[in-house]
């Protein structure tokens, strides 16, 4: 069996420790290749650069591991490490381990998935990893565990090729874990407020903050599982056609 | 009848010619307000400005209508109109109209997309429009006839509340337009290469181009209708749950 390629990334950053934790998961199946942004880039969602030229630099910081750093988004690590680092598909391409969440409506914003959803697009299994906690000293043992086990099985084929995860972690040591839970996007979302205030020349500016609100109830969400103990594995797709709405707009529309 | 509120932007920037357009086609119908992006924001998907506070300044250049330009994504310029402009929720959200295609995959890219399913998320029925030329000089006046019919519908309460429409339109005079057609996202992509070159300095450094194909053959499809004389219609959703795949995970997975 010839060696498998796994391409890593992120968007907090190739110097965050969750990205350190997931080469680490991973390294032990094949060939590990990292190309990361090399600034954070939380919330950039599926943006792409197009205003301005891209920088790719070879860097050391993973013991041993090819890595690079890119100067744009997450998209356009995964675009550039296809077409010019492996010039060619990895196996199996990783992202994150995002510190902070990414379920739910996250995922709509969340580089760390944009970039996992990027490899799905080019064909590419892919999964996105999260840890509900922020602190950049996480214990990521456990995400660690998972992220090895959920690996394993994408690269023995376990899953349909081009198949795109979105895993988030409770805040819990391993043996708290009630174990891994394949479940929906759950229907919450961000209650935004602005933070408005004054610079030192009297203008004014604003800074984006909000509550996170799950209205949602069902018990076969991502939020539920999280709530309840268990690591989240939403499938994710980037067919966003509605088709429900479809039906009933060509009566609406003609 | 109470006057109804219609939340203008794009990603364009607010000196687009696009916008200026969709202003025209639906200011006869209400209250118009204008918050768009001070700068070209194309490909910038559901990127949040997290990192940089975000400002905002009230600028004249719709003759009469109120307007703001924002430093922001697209998106941050919604969540800035429904809190700090409008204080509240407008009747319609509508985005664009875009210097180019946001058909097919190009959904997931585009801020002029992303500005309106954020609109959705917060419940406000909102469309984004886009037009497959991208010339500066481009002729919007068959884009403003079918914009202006379908801010109306909207406006009527024709569609369920918080729908999200992706509108495309072809390249042909009023007269040559068949109609419009509501469809699904068509299965093509962009097979990406990048222009690699050398700066002055001897240093590399990468353009992001690449080729559009469309090898999805079904006639139910947004590119079949653009292809084919059409105003392509695609309801847009944002549970990105890929429930197929749900399904079969559950098996794989536990």
């Amino acid at each position: 069996m010839s060696e498998k390629t796994i391409l890593v990334t992120n968007d907090d950053s190739i110097v965050s420790p969750g990205i350190k934790a997931l080469v680490e998961a991973v390294r032990p199946f094949g060939r590990v290749v990292v190309v990361a942004p090399d600034s954070p880039q939380s919330g950039k969602g599926h943006a792409i650069t197009l205003e301005e030229p891209l920088r790719l630099r070879k860097v050391d910081v993973f013991d041993g591991i090819e890595a690079y750093q890119c100067s744009g988004t997450p998209v356009d690590c995964v675009k550039l490490a296809v077409d010019q680092v492996l010039k060619g598909k990895p196996d199996l391409c990783v992202s994150g381990i995002n510190h902070g969440s990414n379920s739910s409506i996250n995922v709509i914003y969340s580089g760390t998935m944009s970039a996992a959803m990027e490899a799905s697009i080019e064909g590419i299994t892919a999964i996105g990893f999260s840890y509900l906690d922020y602190s950049f000293q996480a214990d990521f043992s456990a995400c660690k565990h998972y992220a090895s086990i959920l690996a394993q099985k994408a690269l023995n084929g376990d899953f349909e090729q081009g198949t795109l995860l979105n895993v988030n972690f409770p805040i819990l040591p391993l043996d708290s874990i009630k174990g891994m839970k394949v479940c929906k996007q759950a229907k919450a979302k961000w209650i935004e407020e602005f933070d408005s205030r004054t610079d030192p020349r009297g203008r004014q500016y604003y800074w984006l903050t909000g509550e996170f609100v799950n209205g949602d109830t069902d018990e076969d969400t991502d939020e539920w599982a999280l709530a309840n103990g268990y690591v989240s594995i939403v499938p994710v797709k980037y067919d966003l056609t509605d088709y429900v709405r479809l039906s009933q707009l060509k009566n609406t529309i003609s």
